[in-house]
């Protein structure tokens, strides 16, 4: 299978019933990754209904997902002129491995925002990024997305953690995959886990991620960039924003995770 | 009814299955506050669980709730020995008007944080704070809660909004309750809206709001800080973060609401 619009696509096999075959290349040491799982579900969400975009979508990551034959199921709660909102199963080896409340909605490209904040931080210039997950070769996640970081926020690779959750960087598919909707759902979960940044080690399982679709992106990188405010009891919160070239906010998005306690 | 306790109090009618008669005092305008509905079907969700406290809860509003008679459904998704997820659904008049997602976990009080931000604005003081929704006698939302506002955010009350989507408040029960993590998902949902600050006017409501309780909060005043990052195309977030008295984050959440357009 190649390319992110493939790996994402599900089959309609019934009323609100949908099947797919998980794509091994959105893996990372076996476990898919969770923006990729959203963007299936959200793909699932916008065909159940008569709206285009997935304005919210709210998951519970309750099990590791593997590369694979999966269900999902769409059960459709409430359907607006605005809105219309549905809970989405994804179901593999019989078991819900992941819920999400999903809430579609249309977004017009030429909307001009009344009201934008600007990104808290500006990012450096592409060039002056590194690419520190080049791809391996081995068919995983490295190999989809291109990811180039800002240097700040990357000490955390060399053994000096920057003492602050923040991971900044560059986004698009490898495969040329034009953004869109679902390219969001893969950016806002496409981050290391900002608590590297506080000296946490190893998996850092999502428990729960919530993420708005703000804007439809503009063709170009899109500048991800991660932060947090506590970690405690081995529980962190990763907040995501995406902006586009035009200096759109198109997706936002905050996780609950669990965290290995730091080392000291 | 009286106090918070009791009007948030579910009965357990059969495996995952509740009654409530819905309190008239957390009504505004006729519609039942999404604060107050989370604090409720955060109680059905942990009388079901093996664990404490709501960490997780998001939630999908479908329908206005009016109060009276609902009844309240729990399915178990995941149960784990750190946490457990279930769906929740508050079900009035046969038809399904909210929809959560909700994770237990058991956090402990005596944690100290391993990292953690401040609040990125400092609240005045409680004694050059405004009641600006003195009781009213009318048995409604204000009658319930007691909130004392940053006079630098209320500007919009005199058609002199800031400009900015913030808003910022003292918070207490005004029945005395003391605060536990049901109090928590009223705090985070008990402000205006932010966007009344960028000339937005009327009845704003909730689409989505996701929330997380980060720790058990301690006896006194909550801060209730209230932000935005974007006001497009009739769509609007609202970020709230809950501090205590100690200092620490209690809880964080962010909305996706509908505004009305901004008057020029």
């Amino acid at each position: 299978m190649s390319g992110f619009g493939e790996a994402t696509a599900v089959e309609r096999v019934g009323d609100g019933r949908y099947e797919i075959v998980l794509d091994a290349g959105y893996g990372i040491g076996g476990a898919l990754n969770g923006g990729y799982l959203m963007a299936v579900l959200a793909r699932a969400a916008v065909d159940a209904s008569p709206h285009q975009h997935p304005v919210s979508t709210a998951a519970d990551f309750h099990r590791v997902v593997k590369a694979g034959p999966a269900r999902l199921v769409v059960d459709s709660r409430k359907e607006g002129r605005t809105a219309a909102s549905s809970l989405v199963t994804l179901v593999q080896d019989d078991r819900p491995v992941v819920d999400a409340l999903i809430t579609t909605g249309t977004l017009d490209p030429a909307t001009e925002p009344d009201y934008t904040a600007g990104p808290s931080v500006a990012m450096p210039p592409l060039e002056e990024c590194t690419d520190v997950r080049p791809p391996s070769g081995a068919g995983d996640f490295a190999d989809q997305v291109d990811m180039r970081f800002d240097r700040t926020t990357m000490g955390w690779l060399d053994g000096q953690p920057l003492g602050r959750p923040e991971i900044r960087a560059w986004f698009r598919h490898r495969c040329g995959h034009p953004f869109d909707a679902y390219s969001l759902a893969l950016a806002v979960d496409a981050l290391p886990p900002v608590a590297l940044n506080l000296g946490a080690q190893g998996w850092a399982p999502t428990v729960e991620l919530t993420w708005h679709m703000r804007a439809v992106p503009a063709p170009g990188w899109l500048a991800v960039h991660g932060t947090g405010r506590l970690l405690s009891g081995g529980w962190f919160d990763e907040e995501v924003e995406v902006w586009d070239t035009a200096g759109r906010l198109v997706a936002q998005s905050r996780q609950l995770a669990r965290a290995p306690r730091p080392s000291a």
